[in-house]
């Protein structure tokens, strides 16, 4: 009852101090106001003095995507959302913003990193600070209790941010996650299957997953003799150890978190084993942690994993690592984590060292925390780190001497000689409505890049010089010139010029875009048989 | 001198109370800090009091996307993204949020609409509120003279949301854009290609796109009398005339905006008039009109539009209409605006009305109010308005019975015993591995939806019914169902079903693949030859 009385006490105050705040801010909105007056008053007065000066820049810790990294990001996601339809997910998307308190108590000391947003009247809003929130969000409001999906989209932090390493305030997110009740460690050992195809695909050098369990890291704290309200605090120093010896770690605990030395040390053990199936098996003997409950079903759990990853043909890239804790709370049985092991650095390039490219794990408690009776819906998931696969994918670039194309253009409609803009307006559209011909006759779902869709430009000059035109094409990478001129219009034919090898051939008008189609399809027809 | 006095007292003033202002905030920082320790000191005397209540929903204004959803977005994007490729755009991408002063004065009123960002430190930042404005100072940052782009992404408005015709808080533009100083109106027309080309292939219904030039309306204002401070103010009250009859319009412009009704009566009989390039032969004939420069330029203009109109072959889709005013101040040239002619109403839809679904225009001068010695450049461009599109489509959908897939899932790996996980983990693992090993061996730039790549699930049960995997495969849509049996196992087979025609065929294991590809290829070989 005291805790009572010393809660209406402080509701009390608070409620004083909020009225005080309230007239507070009715005073510095006065003061804004005639601020404000006054600095439009004088840019009345000075604005005969020459333009105002903005600032050009992004906010700090963003940036623009030029279309030279849109390519890149494109080539990145198409590898990704390839796989994650390859595995039969669903996709879904929230906005950028969420109630305030949504977010609120979900992200421990990191909460102060949120963006919030100003209060102009109605809702407290913030920036969604992962996409993993909003996802159980979505589930507990529309009462699902079982989907596959996946979520691209940017998330915000404010957080310092390292952007030579692919750090940024707002960054993008590559969510894949399974929820539901199902029989053990079937999706599981999926999620791990899936960081495996895509990391291949992407071609990022060789690479491992740590894989542990959150039991087992809860059972080891207590077989050790850490006591119950130290498990939280003593995982985190634990998650430190791909960055700091295990020295240091130890002293974190000691001194900061005042464990007895007997009881680190008791942890050090076990948190420098790692290895494949045959530790999981050593573990289930070993005479302490077998005795504790939580760290046998993480034990089993895990040897039931790998008999999967076995069957899925990816253990060799996989290993059991006592010292792998994960920061976030909410995870709450197998957690996995990838590194690229060793830095992707070629000739020229600068050395991003080793870390993390995909992370996630199974945690069964935060559906219930958004659903009004506390329901909970498993669930386990992934998340690719495409911001530093970008950086990664852009150095390569910036190294190697490869042309990157920014436009799909395969053919430019030109013309030999002046007055023939006419001609060349007449052959674009051609070309354009070719595309949506065949198009509307076959309206597949998915099409962004029909191979009978012709991609076509022409310069915006009445008339331009053909050897313009012709570095047009240099530049800008497009294979191919439809040239006009006067001999080419008498007789029917256009003149189609392959930029690479200078070769023209004179092509029947009514040939043309099957010839065009033919010389730059992406998919050769053997692959399709 | 006397202004000059008066700014230099005013900048005094401005700076002690700013210094007053910083005062004040640090107390009201100091009471917050109080506050906030109190709500803290109430959350945990509470804990034990039951589950904290939240409120679960988005931020008024905001959806959700829902796999359906996203099924109707994907399809709409795909359509116009395919489009602005087929014209050789590039693509970038901004920052959801600028400093606030790269927005400040840019949207007149509508300013108040902006979402701010808190003052957390650091810089003062606004949520974009069009992409206009974030290109323009992309241009004037990396001092590009020259792009063709597109950018599709959200921008947010704090306006009052009518969702249902498709009017939201958190919204997507699609806008494309050719920035660069070319022979006139060679860009303008691609403008009007383009719009043609979405709205064709997104079988919306007929269309009609209104074309008109800033300056035939300044020029026209002009010659009627209206005085020059009265421009901007008269010309949104014509843009009114589209939902307003001229009665109403011409009332407003003689009470609230103090016309002389003879000057109204002037631009009431010019503003009646719509029609083809006769109507612009005729007004350049107008012994009024051709005595103005301005509107002259604008007329010769639009002659030149329609004839390459008429080698684009749209011509019948445009119309000259001297009403259309567009709202935004930045426009400095042909303005147009596209409308669906008829409700697209069918049976069991609720009209959405006859509605705008895509506009632009010309805009000379924004990219040098962001230049620091005021360089202009050139811009054309155009907006889809695809909220609009999408409810129209939701709707159509809704009302169909058309059965929408969320999923790309080939065929169901399945078994038809018990006791064959293992079996259906390793076949799975192989149609999914399939995709990659063809891909790594041809990584073709683009590939969201390879032909050869395989999307295979399984149920995550140890031992489901084969009754419940087919339902699985009814109610999600997935054609093919792969079973294995002991039989099958022991005759190298997988007995291969189909969903619809309930057929099943015995296919050797090793021709799986190629026999799934050939049943579900969503390119048909014949189109690409």
């Amino acid at each position: 009852m005291a805790d009572r009385a010393a809660l209406e006490e402080a509701v009390r105050l608070q409620g004083e101090r909020v009225r005080g705040l309230k007239l507070q801010k009715a005073g510095a909105e006065l003061i804004e106001e005639e601020v404000s007056k006054l600095l439009k008053l004088k840019a009345e007065l000075g604005s005969d003095e020459g333009k105002q000066k903005f600032v050009l820049k992004t906010p700090k810790g963003t940036r623009d995507y030029s279309p030279r990294q849109m390519a890149v990001r494109e080539k990145v996601f198409d590898v990704i959302i390839s796989c994650f339809k390859r595995h039969g997910a669903e996709v879904i998307d929230t906005p950028v913003f969420e109630l305030k308190e949504t977010l609120t108590g979900k992200y421990g000391e990191d909460s102060k990193l949120i963006y919030d947003l100003k209060d102009q009247g109605g809702e407290l809003l913030a920036l969604r600070y992962d996409l993993t929130v909003p996802f159980a969000r979505y589930l507990a409001m529309n009462k699902l209790t079982n989907i596959k999906r996946y979520h691209i989209a940017k998330v915000y932090r404010r957080d310092n941010p390292a952007m030579t390493r692919g750090r940024y305030r707002e960054f993008y997110q590559c969510d894949f996650d399974i929820a539901g009740q199902f029989d053990p460690m079937i999706p599981d050992a999926e999620c791990l299957k899936i960081i495996c195809e895509i990391l291949s695909a992407l071609q990022l050098g060789d690479f491992l997953i740590k894989v542990n369990d959150r039991r087992i890291l809860d059972g080891m704290f207590n077989v050790c003799g850490v006591p119950d309200s130290k498990f939280r605090t003593i995982c985190s120093s634990v998650d430190k150890l791909d960055k700091m010896s295990w020295e240091d770690v130890k002293n974190e605990m000691v001194e900061e978190k005042s464990l007895a030395p007997e009881v680190a040390d008791l942890i050090g053990a076990y948190v420098k084993q790692h290895g494949g199936v045959s530790l999981v098996e050593q573990l289930l003997q070993d005479p302490k942690l077998s005795q504790n409950k939580q760290a046998l079903e993480g034990l089993g759990d895990l040897k039931l994993l790998f008999e999967y990853l076995t069957l899925f043909g990816i253990t060799e890239k996989i290993t059991f690592d006592l010292s792998l804790a994960r920061g976030l709370d909410y995870y709450t049985g197998v957690i996995y984590e990838a590194v690229l092991l060793q830095a992707p650095a070629k000739q020229g390039e600068e050395p991003l060292g080793v870390g993390s490219v995909a992370a996630g794990g199974r945690y069964d408690g935060l559906v219930g925390m958004f659903d009004p009776k506390g329901r909970k819906v498993p669930c386990v998931g992934l998340s690719i780190g495409v911001e530093r696969i970008f950086s990664i994918v852009e150095q390569r670039m910036e190294a190697s001497e490869e042309k990157v194309r920014t436009t799909e253009t395969q053919v430019l409609v030109a013309a030999a000689q002046k007055k023939l803009l006419e001609e060349r307006l007449k052959l674009v559209a051609e070309l354009w409505d070719r595309g949506i011909k065949v198009w509307m006759k076959n309206p597949g779902r998915k099409s962004p890049v029909l191979p009978w869709s012709l991609q076509a430009e022409l310069l915006y000059k009445k008339n331009p010089k053909l050897l313009t035109q012709l570095q047009y094409c240099e530049e800008t990478g497009i294979p191919l010139v439809a040239i006009i001129g006067e001999q080419e219009l008498k007789d029917g034919v256009v003149k189609l010029r392959s930029v690479a090898s200078r070769e023209e051939v004179d092509i029947r008008k009514e040939n043309l875009v099957e010839e065009i189609r033919r010389r730059t399809s992406q998919y050769p027809p053997h692959l399709l048989n």
